[in-house]
């Protein structure tokens, strides 16, 4: 297939969304903002031996995979996703075949959580990239931000830890299962800050921390996933749960949108950025694209 | 640098905007749309030893071309820029030195189109890959598209044609010139499409008479940069002109923005998508990403 005739391959499959006046098929998509919302945008790259392999990762999953990170994005600022743009270098050897698995893959996905397919670029490089745009919507003021987190506040975090680092080292990776109805269900439940976990928990919450100008205390049991070590729990990558603060008096929710919701933390005055946990500190030990390696 | 320290030395630098709640540092940007606006958005990759190559291209430059031609899909819907977002996969090798001179060089053009960095993501690959999102802004329903052309609307470009293929074939590319205020002004004279000229006249306007289900015939003598060839001004690619049309009985203005305007042919009922010159037909000759090369 040319990349023209590519093209109208995904154009037909992409479908139409009413707040799309154009998706697919000119300059540029054209969206017309509903009333009383605000937009919420994020990018996220998928690199070629750095985020998956030709080898081990089928099309398919490339394409739900490359779509569910930037989801988790939008599910931790509360949002609903609108649509989705995609850019894609093919690598060397990669032909439209593998592109059309992996559109097929993006797809499945976007159909599920409503988040059509309205636009992006299709290229060549050395190595496959796909850089995902996904654009979601939240009632105006009421996005869930990492930076309005206060003292007191009771640290909570969705599901389990560790299962997304157990299964890695199992030599099968987990797809990311996107939490958006959990993100809504957490934001009308009044959560005070949210971050996903795409990083580890030592990490993310070192960084919710920092943008509230607060420390962290863990205090509480962690929801260690099962098989998983607690290392894993606390700096494994890639669980995409949701991190988030609840008012000091309010009631924990147990569940939010059918999972389970666990209380393990507090906000507390002192050092930005400090996580702490009982007779100690953690460390943000999280991956960093441009620190050196120790010799 | 560390990714941390290079993204806060990013956002320091990218300053803010009013229409933007939150830029670089959560989980998405969160913009607040003006009422009674349409909102576009287009994406565009920019790929190591596809559109540059370290050797030839300072990182300034690449960071400047880069959003350049995201603007260039914004100029030719006759929107003004709003934000944008940059994914980059830093290649083997490249530091965080060349990724701050990309950034300058971004964001320079960015301030002079009040274009505001407001996200992206960070981080590495084999080669260099650059993505970028470039959102603008039109009056509700005024975006110029390219499937709204007429039979007897005439055919019109801005500026002179081939001078990119000319300047690239003498050895210095010539960084693009986004025509974003021509842009605005034909849709104020009430164009009726327009695309942007990035692979060619030839298939360009095939592209813009294929969408408005049309033919097109060149009738009128082509503005040809000095120096360049007829073949370089019908195929060239990169020119980054605006290829629009004005109604039938419309005043063609001389310029636009103090660019001039030539008017060199006339959309045509006939065969969808054919481009007609003076006793033939023009193939649309461009790049493909997909098409094998024949053997």
């Amino acid at each position: 297939m040319t990349e023209v005739k590519l093209i109208e391959w995904i154009r037909r499959r992409a479908g139409t969304s009413r707040q799309m006046l154009k998706g697919i098929g000119d300059d540029c998509a054209i969206l017309r903002p509903r009333p009383g919302e605000d937009l919420l945008f994020t990018t996220d790259l998928f690199v070629e031996d750095v985020h998956f392999r030709h080898a081990t990762h089928s099309a398919a999953e490339c394409g739900h995979t490359a779509l569910a990170r930037g989801l988790s994005d939008i599910a931790a600022m509360g949002g609903e996703p609108r649509f989705c743009l995609l850019s894609l270098a093919a690598g060397k050897g990669i032909g439209s075949q593998w592109v059309e698995g992996f559109i097929k893959g993006l797809l499945a996905t976007a159909r599920r959580v409503k988040c059509h397919l309205a636009g992006g670029d299709l290229g060549h490089g050395a190595r496959t990239v796909a850089d995902i745009v996904v654009c979601g919507a939240v009632p105006q003021g009421k996005a869930l931000r990492r930076d309005t987190a206060r003292a007191g506040d009771r640290i909570c975090v969705t599901g389990a830890l560790g299962a997304a680092a157990l299964s890695l080292s199992e030599g099968h990776p987990l797809p990311p299962d996107p939490r958006l109805k959990e993100g809504v269900a957490l934001r009308k439940l009044g959560a005070t800050a949210a971050i996903d976990l795409s990083d580890g928990l030592s990490l993310d919450l070192h960084r919710l921390a920092e943008a509230s100008g607060l420390a962290a205390m863990l205090d509480g049991p962690l929801p260690v996933c099962e098989g998983a070590s607690l290392e894993q729990a606390l700096h494994g990558g890639e669980d995409y749960e949701l991190l988030f603060t609840m008012p000091k008096n309010a009631r924990i929710p147990r569940s939010a949108a059918g999972t389970p919701v666990t209380a393990i933390g507090t906000m507390v005055k002192g050092r930005r950025g400090q996580v702490r946990v009982p007779g100690g500190v953690l460390e943000p030990l999280g991956y960093d694209h441009f620190r050196k390696p120790k010799p």
